[in-house]
């Protein structure tokens, strides 16, 4: 319609996550109605981010330095590794400051259904961190989901025979959750679970 | 969390239509773990379409040249213009490839809400062309919304006093649409509008 250049623009932005071809048509639309105050911002911005963030060689997270920040942060504990799918969930444990230990970044989970297999995780350098003996916690933080637990079984397998505490997240009900809107997993999860008050 | 880069990036794409904060984080760590193959090239792509890509001043259209290839294509009907909100109106009324005329975009629509008046919108360029005896038809292909229809309504008196034709598009059951999912309005519009059969 208006020349390669925007069917390109489109593609591209087509494939980032949460953008199909119609949003990706609105927001290419959008951008060229704001070119000064959005469009070349982000064209930079995309350039500086792609040229100053690497990926930390030791845990996967993604920082301006290698290794990262939390890596390279003294005051963290370096007794737990919490273990994550993706740099995404790490930032949400920052976010919580729940968590003071290290991490470490899988960038996935095993899926044979999408022929990811361990060879295409960070598994092999997980074990080898584990196998420093400051390490006496791995806590697997990985999603509540089929891959996300048939990946944690395969690492609790890999890490046997070792003195790591392995330990994982509790189920139970969110805070603010609504009993009747819970699923029935999560329900008796909780229930399982279930703590003596005071 | 990983630099100001990074946040910048996700500020500039929370600006998108379509993407929240959180999308935009998504799509930001999206694109890290896909560098070369979508990171590099959506930069360079917003920027050529950027540079590239300019407001046709006859009609408000997006294209790679001025004048744009639709007022430029002498094979396209002079004598009725078809008036759309948006570009991407634009490009849906292209796809059906139902429509031979010339088209004007008045770049959104009257909206007191938003602060929105008719100096905002193309509809000065509109009344200057609808002045072109050639012109015989408007066609106000404008949303189904309040601002819409008060849009419709305020270009109507506008070009009230000439000879020109003025119509709106067909309300009524979509093609495929069910009956029990329409709204009410729409039903209603279906069925004092309906046609005899055959």
């Amino acid at each position: 319609m208006a020349g390669v250049e925007i069917e390109r623009l489109i593609q591209l932005l087509a494939k980032l996550p949460g953008l199909g071809p119609r949003s990706a048509r609105r927001a290419a639309l959008n951008m060229l109605k704001r070119r000064d105050a959005v469009m070349i911002p982000l064209a930079e911005a995309i350039e500086a981010a792609a040229a100053a963030i690497r990926t930390c060689a030791v845990c996967g997270n993604l920082d301006t330095q290698d290794p990262c920040s939390l890596c390279n942060d003294a005051r963290r504990d370096p007794h737990i590794i919490c273990v994550v799918e993706e740099v995404a969930d790490l930032w949400a444990l920052e976010r919580s400051g729940a968590f003071h230990g290290r991490y470490h970044v899988l960038g996935g989970v095993l899926s044979p259904f999408a022929g990811i297999g361990p060879q295409d995780l960070t598994i092999d350098g997980l074990a080898a961190r584990a196998r420093d003996p400051a390490v006496r916690e791995v806590i697997l933080a990985l999603n509540a989901t089929v891959e996300g637990q048939t990946t944690a079984h395969f690492i609790t397998e890999r890490l046997a025979g070792t003195d790591i505490a392995i330990t994982h997240l509790a189920h139970g009900v969110p805070m603010g959750g609504e009993l009747d809107y819970l699923d029935d997993g999560t329900l008796t999860a909780a229930l399982r679970a279930r703590r003596s008050l005071g």
